[in-house]
């Protein structure tokens, strides 16, 4: 196969690495982009670059933020008592959408995955262990619901059980195995509301 | 609605510019990205602007290229007798990738279409007439099979019609209202293969 351009191959390969864009669909975006004026790539190209040097966690809850503590710890209207537990950052965007919740976040950055060798020291349950003060009431697990997921809930509820505080999980209304991040706002809100204390002894 | 970055706000905005990328696409492509080494993500930005800054269309068939004339133009083994004319430069990768075809091309850069106000003029017709060497034999109109595609060969076979040379359009293996682009090579190659003579006289 000839092809006319070693700059468009190359920026083809590089975006097929993206999740979800094949050969086509990189080969549509490049046709696409070559037909745009030059600024406009350049706000892409810079934008791109403005992600890796900006953004960096937040050292309290660990969120991706511009500013550290992120906006969200740093906002006095929210509630210090209740922290929400997440796997990945984008899930504190999608809970935040639901324009419901009013406390904290915390950002594991992973689940528990035996298999896989990630173990408790390899997500931020030191940290979040660390934030468990006497003026937080309630934790709420919002972890996704599949395998590794009900795994982490299960020994982050071994962690917190000595402290006194209120240990929920949001209702499992989301469908099992998908990611949070796709739940609708509707159904998000009403697993927010539904959450139900997690029951060590057996039932629940 | 609260966001925790600004930065991630505008690469978001960036991206669904692209065809076929939404809102909740780009935020996957963004997380993706924030979890990627910085020198990947540098690639990507750097490709892109490459891109705008080192493809050109070559002066002889307005392909894009990164050198004038292009690799197909300037190469000694193409058949200079014969004539592709294409929508985009797109349709020349599509066609050079079933490995059938020898000769050279010509883009249009679209073609006609009336109700929005794309006459001859806004696209390279005069140039196309201008390459029409008593060497040229034959011309293949390769341009998609849809109305305005319809229009376009229409005109280009009355402007030709005085010219000693084959005049000749891909057959219509190719699903109706389709674009060339996403044509296998296949079908493509048979398309090719069993294209037909344009008879002016009303059969055919």
């Amino acid at each position: 196969m000839q092809y006319t351009s070693e700059t468009m191959e190359r920026l083809i390969r590089e975006l097929t690495k993206l999740p979800g864009i094949g050969r086509k669909t990189a080969q549509r975006l490049v046709f696409h982009l070559l037909k745009q004026p030059k600024e406009s790539v350049v706000f892409l190209s810079d934008a791109l670059l403005d992600l890796k040097e900006k953004i960096i966690l937040c050292s309290q809850c660990y969120n991706i933020t511009e500013t550290d503590p992120c906006p969200i710890c740093a906002n006095p209207r929210r509630d210090r008592r209740v922290l929400c537990v997440v796997e990945e950052a984008n899930d504190v965007l999608a809970i935040e959408k639901t324009e419901q919740y009013r406390g904290l976040y915390h950002v594991l950055g992973g689940v528990l995955n035996p298999l896989d060798g990630i173990g408790p020291e390899a997500i931020r349950i030191k940290e979040l262990i660390r934030r468990i003060t006497p003026d937080v009431k309630e934790v709420i697990l919002a972890i996704n619901p599949d395998v590794q997921g009900d795994t982490t809930v299960l020994y982050l509820s071994e962690q917190l059980k000595s402290y006194p505080l209120r240990l929920t999980r949001i209702a499992r209304g989301i469908p099992i195995g998908s990611d949070l991040e796709f739940a609708d706002q509707v159904t998000l809100t009403r697993a927010l509301e539904g959450r139900q204390t997690i029951n060590l002894s057996g039932q629940g």
